[in-house]
């Protein structure tokens, strides 16, 4: 057996009714899906049935849309959805491999509880965990926690950083033989093999021990998408899994080249960490049924939700016609995202109505619309050319865009060779190809006896 | 059909191995069912069995025991555990029926994050989740939080009564028929329905919206546990069920009568709260049977641990003899339980050894060892005194100390007609005898409109 080859791993990014934003619209769809169990229930056994690597949850602590133009929210189903953390405990109970991450902030927590819970989901899934580590940029979650406006930037990178040392301190209280449990003898735990934490920092004061056993894992995945300097940074320390968003191979190269840089400084190996930009895919027997798929849904955005989609970055352009030019706005917010759609616009000479319908599926990442074939040799050029190890999939709408990959892209992928047929293991761990994440204090007693 | 007959209720504190310090070294326990999840499975499916209220656990967000005298803590098994709502996530898809009451600390926690939790919780059980509120009494907790100690007292009562007044609020953010989810007019919710709650108070300001849907219970119960003036207040004024301990008949009816006393004047009526103490019952085909069983507890338990069970009130007395009387302690915590335990030393002229084998396994809840016809008659007795609505079984250990309840005394219960037959309905609320949660904006359009 020579060594084994590098294949293409997926994800799903199951946020909701999906990400297309008439998701919920769609004519197979649950239109209250985003609250129906069964609905995730079906979504995630697609995914496992598809050997995806893992089920993703997005979150915000709060509604993160905003009613502009007036109207949009009432028409669009990004206001309600299950807390991912006891959404995924109750999934693990339904299937057997896939990774089940969720996301958790930093700024609007405390790591003891954060260490707690994804513990817990670990020991509840038998080792199959992810936390995917967030600052919360919006104004709407500072206000459900006492604040106006979110931490600066600096503030908020530099409080995650030290949260995430917390949480992996705390993960590390119990090394993994710590508990005998000998009834004869009475003795539950071997006190030598309890860590007290006691950490002290600049954001946060932790005692410990946590008062849950080390984990199946070891430690609970860490996923993160940091974009910025400071994002990439903390990616490049700690992260085990990456997002990523990009809509050019030069773009994901780019991006692949500079976090997989920085990681030789933190004493890791370039392949210890996945780099997973996003993918909507929507596959079809021919391109034409493909996009015959896609036109369902791009035919449902009402044109106020369409404009909300672009008034995130551009400001409200409802005054303007829809079918005219996109104006340069006088009140841009995200800056930087504001300047990519009016190059977009400008670039192909875009009404505003096209500019919101170009990005109201795939919302900045790249989409494939056309067979298996195209989808897998989309997929293949980034897998090996340095700008990807993994996907996640975006699904324009739940369960069917999903199950539409997992039925006509995954065999495709496979008969290439390039996608596995059976799960590797039983932990996340194990499936993404790392070894259980060692304990610091492992081996402590018997390096000082050397 | 007259009026339904008032029965007897029952719930189970379902934490880590049982109630008895010794639980873990049961013969048939397995030592290491507190992070097993098949022995909550186990545990959850024999109380639904039994046709249980509810399946509570309790939690503290650190290990809470000191390792006093030194050596107890290795020998005690309350040091790990799985996190309650991650637990009672997973436990609602093994179960149908069954209230899931998860404790959560209001010290050191956020309303918003608790209020979307719980009514995720509530959506994942199909109305099944109540929520067990507590103000954190220990140092090893407030030190994993960046405290030295606990708030005092009055703060903590203060931030409790707060804190639960927010979470109820953002419970009420969408009315029951908020949403539309009309796939054709494309409209998602009726933005009337929509209510933000913008609260500024002493402890908290929170804007706002809940981005969890209206649960099916409208919300989750309350469970409080208060003993002193604030906690019964608490209690009155918003809980639905109130756990207690008291030893005599006497001290539970002063209990009963001065809680529901308290509840005309925030307008409600005394039947809208249960009132439940706790109760370790170990039954035997015959008292001898019963007797023996709680014998294999008692012989199991380390000196050390027995200590350890009166040094959180009294100190540690390692260094006075075993069977030699219980000194006054030079430095007693908790004071009024120090008062309590030294009581009961002096009335029946007890020895050390003896007096932690006399709280080794109810720790302060009253315990009845004999026949189910004992144990009935002991329930009944405080059921129809004015003593009880419900008890809260404590299980010496898990699941087995359970199992013989719901196997012996449950039968004997409805033999008596005291008790359900079958369940009422399927949400916790309905299983109660209650009525859903109004919202507080139901029918304010209507009202204006009047
Ligand atoms: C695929 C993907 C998923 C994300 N999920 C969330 C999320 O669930 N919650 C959230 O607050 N932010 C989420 N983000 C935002 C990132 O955490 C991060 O704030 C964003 O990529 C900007 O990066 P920066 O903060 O380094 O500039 C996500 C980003 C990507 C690319
Ligand atoms: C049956 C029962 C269960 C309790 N569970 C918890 C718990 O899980 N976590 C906790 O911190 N306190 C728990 N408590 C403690 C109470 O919340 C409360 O602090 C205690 O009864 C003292 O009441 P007081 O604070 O009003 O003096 C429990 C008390 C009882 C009687």
């Amino acid at each position: 057996m020579g060594e084994p080859k590098r294949q293409i791993r997926l994800g799903v990014s199951a946020i909701g009714m999906g990400y297309h934003i008439a998701a919920w619209r769609h004519p197979d769809a649950s239109p209250g899906g985003n609250m129906e169990l069964a609905h995730f229930i079906r979504s995630a056994q697609a995914a496992e049935r598809g050997l995806f690597d893992m089920f993703f949850l997005a979150d915000g602590v709060g509604i993160r849309m905003y009613d502009e133009p007036p109207g949009a929210l009432a028409r669009s189903s990004k206001n309600v959805q299950f807390e991912p953390l006891t959404l995924l405990s109750a999934l693990a109970m339904v299937t057997t491999h896939i990774g089940l991450i969720a996301t958790a902030s930093t700024t609007w927590n405390e790591p003891y509880h954060v260490a707690r819970k994804f513990a817990s989901l670990d020991h509840i899934s038998g080792g199959r965990a992810g936390w995917n580590v967030v600052t919360s940029v919006t104004a709407q979650e500072a206000q459900n926690f006492g604040h106006e406006a979110p931490p600066d930037y600096d503030h908020r990178y530099d409080r995650a950083a030290e949260f995430v040392e917390v949480v992996r301190g705390l993960w590390d209280t119990w090394e993994d033989d710590a508990f005998l449990r000998d009834k004869a003898s009475g003795i539950n735990f071997n006190p030598s093999k309890l860590h007290i934490l006691n950490h002290r920092g600049r954001h946060f004061t932790v005692r410990g021990p946590l008062n849950v056993a080390r984990t199946p894992q070891g430690a609970p995945v860490i996923v993160q998408a940091g974009a910025s300097e400071p994002g990439r940074e903390l990616a490049a320390a700690t992260a085990d899994v990456v997002y990523a968003a990009a809509q050019t191979l030069e773009d994901a190269q780019a991006y692949y080249a500079s976090v997989k840089s920085r990681m030789a400084k933190y004493g890791r190996h370039p392949d210890a960490l996945k780099i997973m930009p996003g993918l909507m895919a929507i596959p079809g027997r021919t391109r034409q049924e493909a996009h015959d798929r896609y036109e369902i849904l791009q035919e449902l955005i009402h044109p106020v939700v369409g404009l909300a989609a672009i008034a995130g970055s551009l400001g409200d352009l409802s005054a303007f016609p829809l079918d005219g030019p996109v104006p340069e706005p006088t009140n841009p917010r995200m800056l930087s995202r504001a300047r990519i759609l009016l190059d977009m616009a400008r670039r192909d000479n875009l009404s505003i109505r096209q500019l919101y319908l170009a990005i109201a599926g795939g919302n900045g990442h790249r989409t494939i619309i056309g067979t298996p074939a195209d989808i897998a040799d989309a997929m293949e050029e980034w897998f090996t050319q340095g700008a990807a190890d993994s996907f996640n999939i975006l699904p324009p709408w739940l369960p069917g865009g999903l199950e539409e990959v997992v039925d006509q892209v995954v065999p495709e992928l496979q008969r290439r060779g390039l996608y596995r047929t059976a799960y590797e293991g039983r932990t996340l761990r194990a499936i993404l190809g790392a070894a259980p994440a060692p304990n610091r204090h492992a081996g402590a007693a018997r390096r000082a006896a050397e």
